[in-house]
């Protein structure tokens, strides 16, 4: 009666989700102070101050009716020009404000390319292992196919010899994450060098573009003293999507773009094909509110002490406890391998000492666990003996 | 190379937003006082005072983390328990909070339930016109074949007999909007009973379900007096998408909800099934900000007053003038014959005397303007002339 794949996408739980719920129970059981929730990417530092400050600035001087009122589909010209100088300034480029397209958040933006892509039944979409678990009900839910990419466990950069065996005449797009959920890592120039290379040496080879859809929620959150390389300089066929969810700590408020600089082939084809794909998802407009907000906090930039902290008590209590961990370089996700390879086993263990942490089988790489390190630095110090026992009964 | 459905919808402007961006041009032209603007549905009653008080409230009382931060998709247990609580006083019901699902607004609603219960290309879904002229890429856009419902125009009521005829085995769903974009119609009672028995009988007949999508952002935007039927009372397999941009003045902040009663055949399972499209629409949770606001301001009224006096100014100097309207008993919409049935002629005519007015065709039924009567007293009072000199132009 109903669509099966809709039905099935909103009646199984999702692993994250259920060892949340698993948490708030327990919590009732041995009291929330000794329950280790390391399953959710909900930011643990707060909005900047500057955040709330627009609103209520915005709120006591401009009029109501256009606080509140429709913006146009694509979005307020200042917030989005206020976008494009911030990154001009950070990367010299030279974006307009109308490359921009404001959205309900990264998903949004995401799944409006991937609509956008969709021509027929073959459509692929590659995206490399380990990838954010929506990525499959996402590429999937727009008619394509998903096609993982193996992971390169080495180093988790891309697995370019991988990905250049499953380039096929129906691939439309490779969706990549750099800082990655779960694993942390950054990709590198070298490693976007490489990836630019073979697109467009098979672009060239089908006679049709392949697009990058560069996800960047986390592009901020990095711990090297680094600059993450943006991806439109090094390959010109790239479609950024963006959210402040982590950046601003606003992933409550649903908003970010997506980003078609004029350098992509058939740009304004693909603008408006994705704009259209937009609408009929349900976008009108991007929050109003947060519009202008974003407006006044495009130079905003996260504090990311109190996740570096946690990011090297964790991942240096843990290695000394005899764990392999993945060492991250940004987002606030820690990967540890399972200590005899089966993750799903090691999340269930982990449960009888009240840790949550996710197996990474969604993430397109059994054998690990991510733990979410956006929790305070107080409750993985009193998480550490838990660990120490779980350890324990793998030797 | 991108998907053609969605290119053509990004690609195409809507007439709405055609005739709008002319009044900006002309208004650098002629002075924006010399240009009458009849085109948007934005409302010119800003939103209740209750509503900033509530943000400003939320911000100084609430932690920011807990704010802005991710609540679970289908929203917070409070805010559907206060809309539930204000509904059941209302309508005498015994709806729970587990029922409801806040989204980014009555689009991505409608959009969530059409993907839902697309089976297969042979999927129809029945519109009454005239409708909301986005349902028609809200049907085509989620797969479903759309099936327009001639219009009843002696009484802009739903057109049952001919409803009647088109409802075949393949029918999910009619979707009706009442108080009706762009008439201004209430389905009566009586109209909604008609509705129910045929659907009854063809469900029986056809052996499944066959469910209205009521879709009420104009629910309380009333000028007679009388309350809106509720249709979950009258046909038990309804489910109602709501949002509040019109009735608390809130159309850019993407509020809404759908509601899925238990009384509906396989409630559970479509529900689930509803979630999941959302999930693939890009959903992760609708604005926790606003979550809050709407808890606060579940009971809060719109101001009708200033619409109620639109309203009978323009309905009344129209109709002195010799125009035919259809008297609007709701919402904020005026329907305008064509003196000669050329709604697109009338429209363009329009345009000489600065009047902007939006042809009925991609409402579904073509011969006449619409007229968004939410605009300010004075902007009507002074476009009299100038629809007085167009009535000429057609004696």
């Amino acid at each position: 009666m109903f669509n099966r794949q809709t039905y099935e996408l909103g009646s199984k739980r999702s692993c994250i989700r259920e060892l949340f719920e698993y948490g708030i129970k327990q919590a009732a059981v041995v009291g929330a102070e000794n329950v280790f929730d390391y399953s959710l990417g909900n930011p643990s530092v707060p909005a900047p101050p500057e955040v709330n400050q627009s609103i209520v600035d915005i709120l006591s001087t401009e009029s109501s009716l256009a606080v509140h009122g429709y913006t146009t589909a694509a979005g307020l010209p200042k917030t989005r020009a206020a976008i494009a100088e911030d990154l001009n300034e950070r990367y010299g480029l030279s974006l307009r404000a109308e490359n921009f397209f404001m959205t309900g958040g990264a998903a949004q933006a995401i799944i409006s390319v991937l609509r956008a892509l969709h021509l027929d039944e073959q459509t692929e979409i590659l995206t490399p292992a380990p990838h954010f678990a929506e990525y499959r009900p996402f590429i999937e839910g727009t008619g394509n196919r998903y096609v993982r990419v193996p992971a390169d466990t080495a180093t988790f950069q891309i697995n370019l010899s991988a990905l250049e065996k499953l380039v096929s005449p129906h691939t439309q797009a490779v969706l990549i994450n750099s800082p990655n959920n779960p694993s942390g890592a950054i990709y590198t120039r070298e490693n976007l060098q490489g990836l630019a290379e073979i697109l467009k040496q098979k672009a060239a080879e089908y006679g049709h573009p392949i697009y990058v859809i560069s996800d960047e929620p986390y592009r901020e959150l990095v711990y090297t003293g680094e600059q993450v390389p943006f991806v439109p300089s090094i390959y010109p066929d790239t479609i950024v999507c963006y959210s402040w969810s982590k950046s601003l700590s606003l992933p409550g408020e649903r908003i970010g773009y997506f980003l078609v600089p004029d350098q992509v082939t058939d740009a304004a084809a693909l603008y408006a094909a994705t704009a259209g794909a937009a609408r009929v998802l349900g976008h009108v407009c991007a929050s109003s509110l947060m519009q202008r907000v974003i407006e006044r906090c495009a130079r905003v930039r996260p504090d990311v002490e109190q996740y570096k902290e946690n990011r090297q008590l964790l991942y240096e209590a843990l290695t000394e406890m005899g764990y392999t961990c993945v060492p991250p370089d940004g987002a606030f996700y820690l990967m540890v391998k399972a200590p005899d390879g089966d993750g799903q086993a090691f999340s269930d263990a982990a449960k009888a000492y009240n840790l949550l942490i996710v197996p990474t089988d969604d993430f397109g790489l059994p054998g690990y666990v991510r733990l979410s390190y956006c929790v305070s630095n107080d409750m993985i110090k009193r998480s550490l003996p838990a660990f120490k026992k779980l350890r324990q009964q793998y030797l």
